[in-house]
């Protein structure tokens, strides 16, 4: 039978998501867990791989065993077996024709930024950031500029493993969590953007290249018209520099209603 | 002349804040790169000690100095020898007699708490974790009956070296970021709580203690009165285990205001 898990975990720690010989990465300590769990080796295929140092709030995975369970002896017996910061959040039993990633019909990623004079410290790590102020509206009209089916070649990475460039992105949303009050040395507030992508899917390193050219209009280096210009290029010279991994959490795929799966990922309420 | 910072930090790494022969504490790490940047030793007093795991939001220090640099050299030059899950937020000249501890009038905690099923993983370390629902109407009741002036030597690590076990506390406030929707399979939402805490001054595990206190009143193993009877008891045997420090931030000191020291943490309106 096929069994579904959704996997919350900081990647702080890991190599990324995929199995390397190192061990080092989320999806080995996953199966490693699993293993233990099912006495019997278990393989699993996800919904979106992430980068080295890329947090995961709601992975979606699929393996198949023939051990029957109940679902949160799934849940509780493999955390038992995972290091601190990996947890199956559900288990649920799926139907064989159930595929964590082409199943899939779009996927969510989130990107927190620190905007402030200082770097990072209690969020080390987890957030991206800039030292100088953003403008929101000029990053806002870049974006819109992405919305909808392009050749995302200019945003890809060289070692990309996608069958075609072309993809449709449904949302960019951008806000901020600015104090209303500007700080008296600086004149302006430290705060957080939260920049969130859907898409059907993604290119490999597009959520971070895209974010080196946001920031890029954002801080005034490019205008807003410039995003077009590095979107019809479809060079990879065209674009920013990949921004950093540390802000970036993948929120999760979406599937249709039909196969009954979680939806949110209700403990993470908190992200800025 | 004499310096006053702001630093923040995450405590998952160090043994506490207080200087130890380990070297591996925050004001070991803070003292060695002040000494970096003044070429000279420098020795810092806290406003308030935080303990091993303990996270600090916006720890304030003095230290003496014969150096004259701009306060942004003090913030920028200090960071740069600092690990990077710590952070000076702000440098500022103070007159010789203020002193970071005698000079609080307050100090201001907040203990946040992951509610769910599952433990912590993206944020391990940084919550504290219930696995069932909690009463927060019974735990507001309880809470209120330590607001005041009272003995918390019931709530009082045997190690603590305060002159005296009587404290005020000035407030303590309980929310929750539950979701509208209970969670299909519980019954319940998983959510963070936040408690927050005001006082005078606090003794040494004092809050991890309370915490303890409200768990038990909250998980309905204790009724409210309980938490009476404990503060009466006058002894650390009648209140609750000491509970873990994951979730524990230090917020902040509260100065007088002749003192013109920034007030706020507004980079961390994010927590929970």
């Amino acid at each position: 039978m096929r069994m579904a898990l959704g996997v919350s975990y900081n990647g702080q720690g890991y190599n990324g998501w995929q199995s390397q010989l190192s061990g080092n990465t989320v999806q080995d300590k996953l199966e490693a867990a699993l293993g233990r769990f099912a006495t019997h080796a278990v393989s699993t295929l996800c919904a979106g791989r992430t980068d080295s140092g890329v947090h995961g709030l709601m992975q979606v995975v699929h393996f198949d065993t023939h051990l029957r369970r109940p679902n949160a002896s799934w849940v509780r017996g493999t955390n038992t077996f995972l290091p601190p910061d990996i947890a199956v959040q559900w288990a649920q039993q799926v139907p064989d024709s159930f595929h964590a990633r082409a199943s899939a019909t779009a996927r969510r990623y989130a990107y927190v930024l620190l905007q402030s004079p200082v770097r990072p410290s209690v969020e080390s790590g987890r957030v991206g950031w800039v030292h100088m102020p953003l403008n929101g509206d000029a990053m806002r009209q870049a974006a819109s500029i992405l919305l909808g089916e392009h050749d995302f070649t200019s945003f890809r990475a060289s070692a990309c493993q996608a069958k075609t460039p072309v993809k449709t992105i449904k949302r960019i949303e951008i806000t901020d969590s600015r104090a209303a009050a500007p700080h008296p040395e600086l004149g302006w507030s430290p705060c957080y953007w939260r920049f969130e992508f859907e898409a059907n899917a993604f290119l490999h390193h597009m959520i971070r290249n895209i974010m080196g050219c946001l920031i890029a209009v954002g801080s005034d280096k490019q205008p807003v018209s410039w995003m077009q210009s590095v979107l019809n290029a479809r060079s990879r010279d065209a674009a920013a520099p990949t921004f950093s991994p540390d802000g970036l959490y993948f929120l999760g795929p979406v599937y249709d209603a039909e196969w009954k799966l979680p939806e949110s990922t209700p403990p993470f309420a908190w992200l800025p």
